[in-house]
């Protein structure tokens, strides 16, 4: 935990429309969930837009309103945001080697940046449920070339349970994050503690 | 409007484990936004449970938290709400004819009591996206038997616009449900109104 | 539930090799499931079997241990189970007027009887996931056919519930058969009593 | 039986590149049943072709060889085959009012003219899955279609089965299509002969 | 086809990422098929737009150039275009009593109007391929809806062959609207055409 | 099968609601399938539970039930199995070097240990039909973690055949296990002896 | 092509019930065009049933009638074709080392060999589409495991196209089996040979 | 961008009907999209086609036309079309190192030449979304064996954005491809552009 940065590449609104490989209530699900998984363990984030004063849009404002004072990286040109100086610099300014990337489109702004990464020595994961593309085939490709580079596909739950690892620690964090993303799981304690507190 | 009323049933925390014909996180989505369009639009809401003192549990909490004033009907072992008097006096107390139902599970806790509503003269719609049951076949032979009897099959959002029709005089409740439970709509909108304000 | 009576047609494991709409696990469960029913509300059942004597083979051995009482009639030709004299005279004898049928494979040996009995006045149920057939495509065209001639299409489950009504009654019958083919409620139900019991 | 004609309606080779909501093998399979059924049990056939000197090609080989008797009707124009003279000649010379059609595409060549023979008073059962077309969505609607108008949606084998009634009585014949094309079957009869065999 | 008229309802720009049960490269092609039986086979056409100064955007904008000369309906604010008197007014003056509906989103802009028309004594048939919305839980329980009012519905192909009924007659329009939207058919037509051309 | 051990990871009651990529039924086969092999192979196997006496719940009483002498890991925090000493000390008692592991859910429960293990150096076999999560795009992607760390995706009845190799050696074990738990196997078996016990 | 034998491995009828992820008529077209390609080539074939005088059965008729000459090896325990010795014999006596397998099931008489195979220094492909198993996860579970030893994954058109390389040489042959297992392919040559045959 | 080249192989029309794996319309944008970057990036292209004389008939038309000055390397046999010295000199004289390849069918006219340049020392990148076969066993056994191999599989909209980079420099070829392919862009496209327009 103490070495994992989390990037946020591109989660704009004009983008979303692109997204197709998830109905959106669930894909904006996993991205606030990913977003509050940095928020909750105070994991250095950075966040960046592609050309959002253009029909790209704005980034999805409750994930802006999480982290009021990260700055946002605004690309004005740059695809692959691993290409902006600026970008590259907040990332090593975290100075942490476990990268995990989201973003939308899964095969571009997820995908480039990742290769990039590993390249460079950096230990990448996608978190392929905050990320988001046309369909499965363009999916499942971006995952082959991903994984062919070294890049390890989690999701944004198995994220959560490996940087926190242990319920003594971070039971609060946990669960707070699973009541809000997570109804299945949600359900399973309301009657539990419900039953519980009749005792 | 003035002749419709909603009928909430069995959306209760146990039996959402049920449900497997849509994914937890959009499914809650439609119960919410369904209350939503009762609470805004000041629709009579009728809800039910099936023994929430058993393993069925309580309602969502989120539904609720919506209607402070409303008295669930706890059923204690009715399988047909319309079977409890108590259920049957509150719908109509409604003085409606009209009535919407939703619930978990679809095949009974929404088809039991629409068709025997339907029997009672009622014009009938099932909101059929904010009920859930076990599979498709499941969901599509409970259409079927309902469709045969004469009940509508609709969706929380085509219930939404039949009921407020005109978005000159309900535009601000179009928009909030819309803003809450309709992310493709709100990015849409977000993009608009950004551009509009830089004017 | 005192004028109805369950039919259970040519469930033979010789034909089961052509139900491809389900996978077979699931699919005896839902037929035992359907079974359990009638023994345990004591519903007469009438039982049937195509050639059992040639590659048709013998009914599922569970089935047949449910019902030690119950004569099997075994069709020596017949495809329309109501073509045999010897089934319509069981039929018959149950006294009943509320016809539940499964059977393999559902465009045929379901929905040929189905729509017999319906011209001779009875109301027929179609038990739809204990009936199981070559696809998808086959199945919703024989969904098609039954429900035009009126027909109405329901599952085991929702069988279950509309013979039962209350479980203040029932309980203990839908219970057992819950625990016993409803895994997932079983899950709950296990998860309630843990913690009751630990009161 | 007696009553009953089967109309083989444009399975023309080119025609078959418009079919997708069947794989190819398997849709073919279906067809040469379908004629089967009728060659075998001597049912009247009535073949058509809509240009064949164009584009949409001669019909399928296997079907003309089957019925080396049956003058194929070609129309040269009309796209409902019911709107040609001859054609409404070779099915009113067969002298039945059951009539089974399949055709390519469902929504064109099958429900045209099952339309208008239901208008004739005609009972018309179309098999479904003898006749294809672009997509689900057009299928779908295309069932819904017919539904409405009286048309019922039948299969091969649920027709096979429908005709013959008994397999005393024409065992041989229900024996030799499943052979042919039904392999599921064939394959339980193979075992099951097999092991007779070496009693 | 001197009784039809097609309508086109709320193809917009905006309102097309709601669109989730086609990928839309598909479903602008559905559309455009359509628009053009409208255009080559000189159907009148009454063209809205809902709020088209808002968030849900202008027209499609290949369809507003195919008919220069029909001026669009813009609703300001009923839902439901039937609602509209302009809109009313327009579908009146065309004489026609048979309507073809399409557009966006299905249960609500199709099926409203198409409703209110049946209820005016119209024919009515929803061209269900160029109707999109979120999801096929959504689309078939408006279709459901639709068909039990005695909407019928059809695809942009079988409309086009039942407007033109006869290649003789209309093969250049069936030929040209072929080739700008059929591709299985054109690739066909090319083959034939180019062996055709070197006898 | 003298080097195999079997590592149950988290098959709790509640946590079954997290899984959705198997139904139910089928799943709890699977699991109980696998078992089955440990057991009636005298394989060592690891038990553990997560928290079981909170929300996660018992693990399935079917699975208890068929280890009595096995003592389970409760663990009270650690995520992954592999973090608990208690865990490990039983892995390593086993003195085995394949381990075969499955849990829910497979992304965390089965990928974490995998991954440690593999780490280790042990043989790693994740039982893929034997372990669930929330959906397919988190299945295949776990799974393609594990993959590319080394571990081999395996199914119980692969297992139940590479653990056995030999039908003249295992058949009893093999028969019996097919018979409860592989009933496709089963159908073909009981019309294979019931045709030979009639010679 | 002088390098390359096919295995045959377990495509008997009884085994056939376990094959759910290919419908039966698609699959037997696979194998017999894949046992086409062995024979037109005049490849070597090693062909292996596993107790067909148990309930597996016997090996596909049409398999079997293909190559009367090759004397099928009879395991009569061994699960793994590669276990046993004669069918390992007639392996290495085609002195090919390039081995094309296919089987009943992937997961087990396909994945097995093929990896015992590989240890042995062999290339192994595996024909996919002639080989089936239970369900998409278990095909695809077998699949990553053949992949990760370097097995590589074909159908039988692709192995077809390796092994012949040129229409000029192998045309005829390519042709041949090309009409009596594609299809879709036949259809196009139909059209085509007959506009040729009309100039 | 001045190291690739893109191979457009036997995307002819008869072949299109062996795409299954693709809707056509669909299939043919993305075809048409990747020949667009080639054609509006200037980079080399090589067009080959397997005996267009014959029933493969000729290469889309509208591919052709983009490239008029590009000679078709007609292929009278070779399969592989790196098997041809036409082929092969005209892609060594591009002098580049970087090919992308898409074609019909992925599993022969895609995979053969990726392998075999692979061998020789080429970057080999797969445009898998503009090159179609069967079904999705055969494409997803394809990707698994080019995959093995080191080819790398992207998609049309990722290839551009790799090859563009940035929206400054190629920002109007980039948004002029977006336009013809991709409305989901375009729609937001238009949006955007219209509420700028009216400021």
């Amino acid at each position: 935990m103490n070495n994992t940065a989390i990037l946020l590449i591109d989660h704009q609104v004009g983008l979303q429309a692109l997204v197709k490989d998830f109905d959106t209530v669930g894909f904006q699900n996993n991205v606030l969930a990913l977003a509050s998984i940095a928020k909750e363990l105070n994991l250095p984030v950075v966040i960046t837009a592609s050309v959002p004063e253009g029909p790209n849009g704005p980034l999805m404002p409750e994930v802006l309103e999480m982290f009021p004072d990260v700055a946002v990286v605004s690309r004005h040109g740059e695809v692959n945001a691993w290409d902006n100086p600026e970008f590259r610099a907040a990332v090593k300014k975290t100075g942490r080697k476990q990268l995990i990337m989201a973003g939308i489109v899964t095969d571009v702004c997820v995908s480039f940046p990742a290769l990039s990464a590993i390249e460079e020595g950096y230990q990448v994961f996608a978190a392929v449920d905050a990320s988001g593309t046309f369909n499965e085939v363009v999916r499942y490709a971006a995952w082959d070339r991903m994984s062919q580079s070294g890049v390890q596909l989690m999701n944004w739950f198995s994220i959560l349970c490996e940087l926190t690892r242990d319920w003594r620690i971070h039971g609060p964090v946990m669960t707070d994050i699973i009541l809000k993303h997570l109804p299945e799981y949600k359900n399973t304690m309301i009657t539990f503690n419900q039953t519980q507190s009749t005792k």
